[in-house]
């Protein structure tokens, strides 16, 4: 490269005034390109291309407490404009979406509190979210229930996790619940770690409960060559990933298992590389393993992602504007076919 | 309080000379009391109170590539010390480990590297470390066996995650190995995301090289009244997590499932507890769901486990002396009982 | 507290549809209200509430390497609007407008580059940003030559720091900048460590070429009785701090010294406090010195500066309309009075 | 390069049994040599080759709390074994080690803590630590006391930072005071931002207590020359940096403007260098701006200081032995010649 080659692109500043629309921001944010601003702007871009691009089927990693913190109607929203096409979930997102679908609210709380009395008050807290014991009572009373139906139905059959996600979502009917809306629109939820949930603990009540009769079966890996199928047959892949873990790790797998790696990739996370855990791997770390294309466009905004998710949703929206309608790739119809 | 209750014990400062043991340098720790070396000297103490309290189960957490990163051999000589009772482990820590069994090794690279001539030469990244793809290919190999094997034996019957390792460890001859000494000295290893990792793929492969045979059958909610039942039937239950994640979760969750809370804590973590996520959540938190009691000796190290978790096992090792032996209040051989 | 006082307040989700201006993207996260959305929602009441209030002057601390990165005009635009009242800056900052302000550039660049190459074309790096030691020559010697007219203005007098500041932005032309328009609009820019920039080299290259005329004197201590005289003067005094370091400190400092204790206050950072350092130390901590009142309406927000201040900046601007005139309270040539 | 060049060196297993010393344990970090004890290994080997190297100037960057909590007896005795060169410091460091110079003391404290009932007590927090405001006040009061001394005996002539350093030093008589250490030894301390402590603070009450007579003068700029001409004058130089910040910057550009760049570096940090900061910017990034040679040894340890810090003075103290004496190159007296 010349020396010229690298002073191609002068920063250019920040203009604030009158009312800018969240897609305005980003696009100073754009022009400036650095920092966390740059990245985040590149964020932007590589989701609008991944929906505009009819091949890409779009995974989303769900971790963190991102749903009782206020993202649970937005994803909900995300589904049902089928600008996304697959979840992978930890188990507790999809109970704190359960639990919000059966009556249950979160409380804005504070993260400097006496929690011995929240303790003596059956209040859990998350960081700075308070939730009553009583949703947890509810749920497990609720979702017995529906195991007890489900086992009913499926006879002895095992069940992968998705395929659970499914059942559930088939019987809560509240409109902005995310397992209702991916139910409804064939947007398939994997939930590779679901035992390690409420979920689980619900399981071991129903299986007490059902001594005699049939107790819900759910694989451990029946999924995987589901998820895998899903990349393998679609042209192109790309995931937004908001945390990390399991989720994040699941989709980066299956797209090395089914041969095809990413094509697009944006992380939100607090994490970083250096102590070695996946959740802040870099992506070009993906790139050796082939979970992700050498030439694909991807990029890591370090933040939190309450406040990074909603505006890369409000800036591509915005791009995209009223009209559009995505017509997917891929359907949850197509599974295991 | 009152004012003087505030200024009760001065800072004394460390003081370095000659040859110090790292026991040594944590009562210097200890000594001056602040900052992380105040938590890494509290940290000591709690985990030797575990041990040698002997009425505890001591929990170990393990997330994060810690194995392939030089810890496999400590945490195997811990088992074999019975200085952790249970471990809860992401699979991929257990892939690591029966990588090595097998003769695979981790190779010291660099993090700063070109990632597309790795991925051509079939050497993929974990930050600083190298693994050749040829350690995956035998492990697939090598393991598909066994599955096929564990199968047989099994007869349709579901493995609950810790059955499951249990039966790698058999299998596995390598005494260096933390699933053979897992399985040796009766330490269950529970894997609640077990898919999450190549032993999900091997699954796969196993599953298309058996379809006339018998499966293999994990089921995803068997080990759940399993790990609850050792926390509730110990007397007192102790956690030391690497990292986070659904590894920590668990034992919290077994924890407040068996209505026993936590009566020590100590984790190590670079995560915070800003935006809301599990791994980075205080201790205090876990109080307020019951998940550790509002009594209860822990603390939280922010560091890189790399270093923090030798000085806590060298440190402790240190004050137990060569004569010691402890008599665990659990044993696997009474899992389920 | 009772059990119910807890649970007052259900977070409501974010719902994002159409175009969003930023401050109704802001109004989503003060209704969901956790994790970073909450802070950042608050941050924007708090600062609303600053510029509203009449009595209350508005300091801004600079540090981390902002102007370069996008947000130099921003900055001027706020003091030309009168939304800050006194600056705090690292030398480097106002060395990076000043740059600018004699025609260099800051260029778009990359984090992942070979080093070695840009040192052989005279190419430095901050982050993701280039620039040319053109720049640096260029400054070195225009800034030479200011430093040299100054002295012989001053003869022998010593300066403080504001009032090296000042010297500068009289003699830059640039409306954009950020010396200009403090200069132009009566808001001090305190460097309290100018020595350690650019400016402390151009001092040294001026006194070599001095010497046999008069040097340029900067007092070190000068600008502490001056800093300190504006916040003591005031009847409230709130802070926003982009970063930490030297320039959060020492507008603490003078809230400490002036006996009157911020009234508001809003920091910006990636830092925790578990490490001890002053930059993460928590707005709680400098309640106990009495820099910040007991009751002052205060928030950290974890995240990049380049994505959070805009946003506050853009939220507040809306909030304000373009009719708001804000008469600020004070003014700098009440300096020292 | 070929594949097999990327597979050289396996991973070596940590074996912790018996008493390790902490260079012991620091051979096993380097034997694994991956993610933090990798690193934190790499840096004891470059801090031992530094003081081997019988050309090279060793500069210590001091920043964050690190006096109070423990270290500075540590640094104390570095200074008297001569195992530092040059420290840069923030004023606050110098301080703390003043207030204890005059007897007083840090205390032990908490983090969870009711700021306003400290604020009531005049006690002062600094993250888990304590501090009795009398201790400033003593130390408002001696230290304007020198001040007289150092005015009336420096009649009017403009003192550089480390001039200030040394006068003071010489009046404290405490032999465990690092400004008392480095006065006798000959170690100059530079505090480019000496102004942003309480020194700033005294000045002020000095100059209203001596409104008649002379008045202590500190120029900003003076100690450029000064120390730019000991890395000039140096065959080779090394830093050690504790956190970031104006230390860790002036020592740097010291470096660049005497046309030297580093040959060592060690940088003991949590900060990242995805924001921009200098504090976190990797030490490739000094290498573009020639503050540090392409071909230096170096490494970033990303770690709480307090814990690192010893280790790496442990570790190498320990390899060094009992009857290891320095011969530096540089010494204090030469500063400025």
């Amino acid at each position: 490269m010349r020396r010229r080659d690298y002073l191609q692109n002068p920063v250019k500043h920040m203009k604030i005034s009158g009312k800018l629309t969240v897609n305005q921001l980003i696009q100073q944010f754009k022009n400036s390109g650095s920092f966390g601003a740059g990245r985040l702007a590149a964020a932007c871009d590589i989701y609008e291309k991944m929906v505009r691009d009819k091949d890409c089927t779009v995974f989303l990693a769900l971790s963190g407490a991102v749903i009782p913190a206020g993202m649970r109607t937005l994803i909900a929203d995300l589904i049902r404009a089928r600008l996304v096409d697959v979840i992978v979930s930890t188990g507790a997102s999809m109970v704190h979406d359960a639990i919000e679908a059966l009556g249950g609210h979160h409380y804005k709380g504070n993260s400097v509190v006496d929690d011995r009395e929240l303790y003596k008050y059956h209040i859990f807290r998350i960081y700075d979210i308070f939730v009553p014991e009583e949703n947890f009572v509810r749920l497990d009373f609720k979702l017995a229930e529906m195991y007890g139906e489900i086992a009913a139905e499926k006879k002895g059959e095992s069940l992968s996790s998705n395929e659970f996600a499914l059942e559930l979502g088939k019987r809560l009917k509240d409109p902005n619940s995310i397992l209702r809306a991916a139910y409804e629109e064939e947007v398939p939820i994997f939930m590779p770690a679901v035992r390690d949930s409420e979920f689980g603990f619900i399981h071991w009540l129903h299986s007490s409960q059902q001594k005699q009769k049939t107790v819900l079966q759910v694989d451990a890996f029946k999924d995987v060559p589901l998820i895998c199928g899903i990349c393998g047959n679609s042209p192109k892949n790309g995931m937004i990933v908001i945390g990390g873990g399991v989720p994040r790790n699941t989709i980066q797998s299956a797209a090395l298992a089914s041969k095809k790696g990413l094509d697009y990739g944006v992380v939100i996370t607090m994490d970083r590389p250096e102590t070695g855990g996946l959740s802040g791997s870099t992506l070009e770390e993906t790139v050796s393993w082939g979970k992700m294309k050498g030439e694909a466009d991807h990029v890591m905004v370090i933040g939190d992602a309450l406040i990074i998710f909603p505006m890369l949703v409000a800036s591509v929206t915005e791009r995209l504007g009223n009209d559009f309608k995505r017509v997917p790739y891929f359907s949850g119809s197509k599974i295991g076919a």
